[in-house]
């Protein structure tokens, strides 16, 4: 098995990239410079039409989406325990979780982000003000879920929905409402970035901010 | 396995209804009426306290998101051949249609249909111009991969992605531009839509627009 990925620092990369980690298997890592305009090279747009990271070429063949990399990865790493396995009790709300952060909080996600240059400017602040809406719905959402007593999204452990989790928390940490202002989900947030794996993923990255020492 | 599946006429439950009688599973359907607000009933906000369909109830837990309900269902059923096979080369592909449909176009539908409820009204314009981009954008994309020779989207077959794109597709119908105005998308659908258990999953949930023969 070989891996290639693309990646952009704190992206939506990044997920896939401390999965790699977080697993320990071998995989080649390259940088995609988003601000000097990289990802709309022609040698990248072959590999990811849309111009996005992450791409990850899996035995010679590009693949890409997050949520979509994280799942393939986890059935192709049984042992790694990244995803509860197909027909135990955990399944199912494992894979409800992946969609629910793939189509809720990740979409709010780019709104909040690309409103102006994904749709006509003039509408930014209209698109953005319901963005932060579901953003802060889904953080009250993943809170209830820890204030329940759970310290994982999925089953009693680390999964797949964990890594996606974070990352998409992550990217509030400059909003008007940081994911860390929720009170459970701060020590969601907390007990994650501990992981050896988050911290060599933040170095690799060479990401200052959002560390649990920064 | 039991399934009790909570649905509404040509909602989010609609894949997940037409795959349990693709497959010819036994399951019990319950009706779900929107317009009556039965989505709000406390006792059906004990099963989705989202108050969305679909709901379905799987060996007496109740599950959601459909996206997540099809590709569980497609594990729990190997044999009904919904999904290619992990390890199978057009594994890769199918997880990253049903994450793409589930993060791109299912959400820009939802702001088209429901942006003025979702969040402010006064935003809902806006909200609403930038989903249709992105829905056209979406159908641009299938009826690219349409033209490229691919009757299914996954693989050489009918796949749960399929299922999944059809009814956002559908949903359309009425917009300023309909998936059916794709030339090569148009074909895909046709195709779909001939399915004996499309055209039954249509009556079932007594729908009596966008048929191939209405």
């Amino acid at each position: 098995m070989s891996y290639v990925l693309y990646y952009s620092p704190g992206a939506a990369s990044m997920p896939v990239h401390w999965m790699l980690l977080e697993m320990g298997v071998p995989f080649d890592a390259r940088l995609v410079d988003i601000d000097a305009g990289q990802q709309r090279d022609p040698e990248y747009l072959r590999l990811n039409p849309a111009g996005r990271v992450p791409t990850l070429v899996v035995d010679g063949v590009a693949r890409h989406e997050s949520a979509a990399l994280l799942m393939l990865l986890a059935e192709r790493h049984p042992e790694a325990g990244l995803a509860p396995a197909p027909g135990s009790a955990a399944r199912a709300g494992w894979l409800e979780w992946m969609v629910y952060l793939a189509n809720t909080l990740l979409p709010a996600m780019r709104d909040w982000f690309y409103a102006a240059s994904d749709g006509d400017p003039a509408g930014a602040e209209a698109v953005r003000t319901l963005a932060r809406r579901r953003i802060e719905e889904a953080c009250a959402r993943l809170d209830a879920h820890c204030a329940a007593g759970h310290d994982y999204l999925a089953g009693d452990r680390l999964s797949t929905a964990d890594l996606l989790a974070l990352v998409l928390l992550r990217w509030t940490r400059n909003m008007p409402r940081p994911a860390t202002d929720w009170p459970h989900l701060t020590g969601y947030i907390q007990r994650l970035r501990a992981l050896p794996s988050f911290i060599e993923v933040s170095a690799r990255e060479q990401l200052t901010e959002w560390r649990n020492d920064a």
